[in-house]
This record gives C-alpha cells, sequence and structure tokens, in this order.
C-alpha cells in the first residue's frame, strides 16, 4: 500500500522558518540556521551536484526522503515565483534546469498553467482544483511507490486537518526561534494520535518519525 | 556550579495543556494524555504513596527530575488556588500535607503571603517582586545543588526570555493537540541555540534534552 509521508526541520519551538520571510530570504530570519545540520552532509552536497561531504546518523534518514518516492506534492510559495498569475516568463522553480526530484511534482496553485517538463525525469504539474485532486494524481503517477508532501507548512497543514498523512518526520533542529512560520498552525480541533516509529539522534539535529494514526485507530489507542 | 533547569512534557505540534484548561480540567482538553507514558511508571507511582508500576527507558529520565534538586520555583496557576488574594482559608497546594518535593518552593504571586511550611521537608515561599528575587532566594536555598523551574509555561518563558534556564528536557508526547497552551509562547526575538545533551526514546514518549546556550556562546556556536 503506498504511503503518503512528509518530512521537514522544524525549531523546537515548531517554526520551520523564521520571521519575515521574503523572496530574497526565503526561510526568514533565522530560518537556514534550520538546516544546518544537512548542509555539510554528502547526500545533500550529491543531490546538487558537489563533491565530498560528511556521513553521519542524518545520512539513512536524508536517502529515506527520496526512496520509493514516485510523486511529489508541493504548494504554490514553495514552488516559487508567486503569488499571482504566472505571467508572460513564468517562473520554473528553484531547482535549475535538472531538478533533484526525477518524477512528477504537483503543484497547489490557484493559476491555471501548462505542465513545466524539465531534465532527468521532473515534470511539474499545476493543479488548481485542490488537495484532493492533487493527491489522486499524485497517486496516479506514483504506482506503487509513496508520495511525499514537500510542504510549505500551509500544505502540510491542510492534508493533516483532512486525515491524508500516513507517516511524518520531524527532524527537530536545536533552536528555539521565537517566531515565524509555525508548522502546526491551524490545526484547532484536528486532535491527532501518533504511533512513534523511529527516533534518531545526529549530529545537531534529531529526528522523529511517526505514524499518523486514523480516526478509529485513534479511538482505540486512546483505550 | 548549580544549574538552573526545566522539564515538562509537550505535545509534538507544542502544547503543554489543551484548550479550555479550567479548576476541574486544568490540563485542558486532551491536556491528561500528554502525560499517559508518565502514569504507569513505577517511579511516578511511588512519589504518590502507590505500589507496583512499570520501569521502561523513561525512568531514569523522571528519576532526573528529582535528583540534586534544592530548590524549585513555580507560578501561581501552577501552584493553585487563584487568581487574585489568598483569602481567610488560602489554598495548600495540590499536592497534601507532604507533598513530594522535600526542600523549599518558590511560589510566584502577585498576592503576598506568609510561608507555608508543610511535612516531609516542602515549605512553601510566596515572591511578590518578580522572577529574579525568586530565583535568587531558590539559589541560595538549594545550595550546592541544582534549582528546578517547576512550570507552568508562563513562568518558563519568562526565565528563558531572561536567559536564566541553563538546561531543558522536554519530554515529546506524540500527540497533535490542535491548540491549548503553547509552551514557547511569548518569546518572539528570543532567538536561542540550544546544544543537544541527549535524546532518550521510551515508549510513547521521547525525551530531548539540551543546554540553552549563554549570548556570546551562542554567537560562537553560530560561527
Amino acid at each position: 500500500m503506498t504511503r503518503v509521508t512528509f518530512a521537514i526541520t522544524m525549531s523546537l519551538d515548531g517554526f520551520v522558518a523564521g520571521p519575515s520571510q521574503s523572496e530574497e530570504n526565503p526561510l526568514g530570519i533565522g530560518g537556514m540556521e534550520l538546516h544546518r545540520w544537512l548542509f555539510p552532509l554528502q547526500v545533500f552536497r550529491e543531490m546538487h551536484g558537489e563533491e565530498g561531504g560528511e556521513v553521519d546518523a542524518s545520512t539513512p534518514v536524508v536517502e529515506g526522503w527520496f526512496e520509493n518516492v514516485g510523486a511529489t506534492i508541493m504548494g504554490r510559495n514553495m514552488f516559487g515565483g508567486g503569488p499571482g498569475p504566472w505571467g508572460d516568463d513564468p517562473w520554473s522553480g528553484w531547482w535549475g534546469e535538472d531538478p533533484p526530484f526525477h518524477h512528477p511534482v504537483f503543484v497547489l496553485t490557484r493559476h491555471a498553467r501548462e505542465p513545466l517538463e524539465l531534465q532527468g525525469g521532473t515534470t511539474f504539474y499545476f493543479v488548481t482544483d485542490g488537495i484532493e485532486s492533487a493527491l489522486a494524481q499524485a497517486r496516479e503517477a506514483a504506482g506503487d511507490e509513496d508520495v511525499s508532501v514537500a510542504g510549505g507548512a500551509d500544505v502540510a497543514q491542510q492534508y493533516l486537518a483532512a486525515g491524508l498523512i500516513d507517516e511524518i518526520e520531524i527532524s527537530v533542529a536545536p533552536l528555539i526561534l521565537g517566531n515565524g512560520a509555525r508548522l502546526f498552525a491551524n490545526l484547532d480541533g484536528a486532535g491527532l494520535e501518533l504511533e512513534p516509529l523511529r527516533t534518531v539522534e545526529a549530529p545537531g539535529v534529531t529526528h522523529l518519525r511517526y505514524r499518523v494514526l486514523a480516526p478509529t485507530r485513534r479511538a482505540e489507542a486512546a483505550g
């Protein structure tokens, strides 16, 4: 059975970006510090065409984010170039001509746009009719493989609130940012039970992986 | 050097109590679920005069919260019986005649009150002149031992924002509550660096312990 997964790095106080996000500073003030644990790793550098780097306990965790993934879903703000209509010279993403996905990527947006096929097997599809439509298309594209929800926080919140996420992995960075984009905002009334799957302590980060329980299983788990 | 420590259980989405806290339901809706991992443990039951219980990876963590502690600080809301003046038959805490502290406990309050000496070595002192005064008195009372900040969230926020906490331990419960008392609220601009000390994966909870870095050390750590 394919899984719908979501993995992200979060400060201890729950932020996935710092305050004052902008085009120049998309992760906000202090936001890049969240990922400080990731940048030196060989697995990260390889994805960006660079040689060398470190191997540590985070390495298999990061590799796991990309294994067996057949499709990705992301929000317009994460894809970039927005907001508003795409215009005459439409933005083609942050990842250059050969993005690291190598599979279909479904971008949630209000503004229609033809698919954008780039090199290396990545095609961006622009979905204007909501999260369930994007997920249905992603599942079909993924076949037997998993669907990854890449972000942003607002997209993850919508999928979590709708009970559509199967597993989450939160990489907790050793920071208290104080403000910014709060991952678990807009979930009042959601009340989700989680089943711990794995905890990995690594240099500069702790990875917490959970299964998100379905409502019936939540009632059973609550006993 | 004595340490000022703070340990608390928090949902993955950052809440230490659920919504709609009340006298009848001091931890709010779903709040008791936060502590589900703790209640069956022998170490917890012993503290409340009951026999039996389980031993698991959380046991040494919980024992550690009480080792080498010479004084505790808590807020009025945690002590209970409020808000407002203490009145003619003043509330004497949630813990009965022989509270489990066995050392001086300093309660932050706006309303003056004589010390309350109970059995087993616990005396509650009521401090009306602020967090630094309470901490100074607690340090003096603790001698060579540590000072524990027990809570609530608002008290912890004040001490964190003032740079007065040395170590924190967050016991992350596998829940997304959606709303309630958010532990790290009111810290806009705080920007704290943490140094991971220990991660303990245990049944139904993951304990994350950090040293809180001083501003100079934060600047150095940020490199």
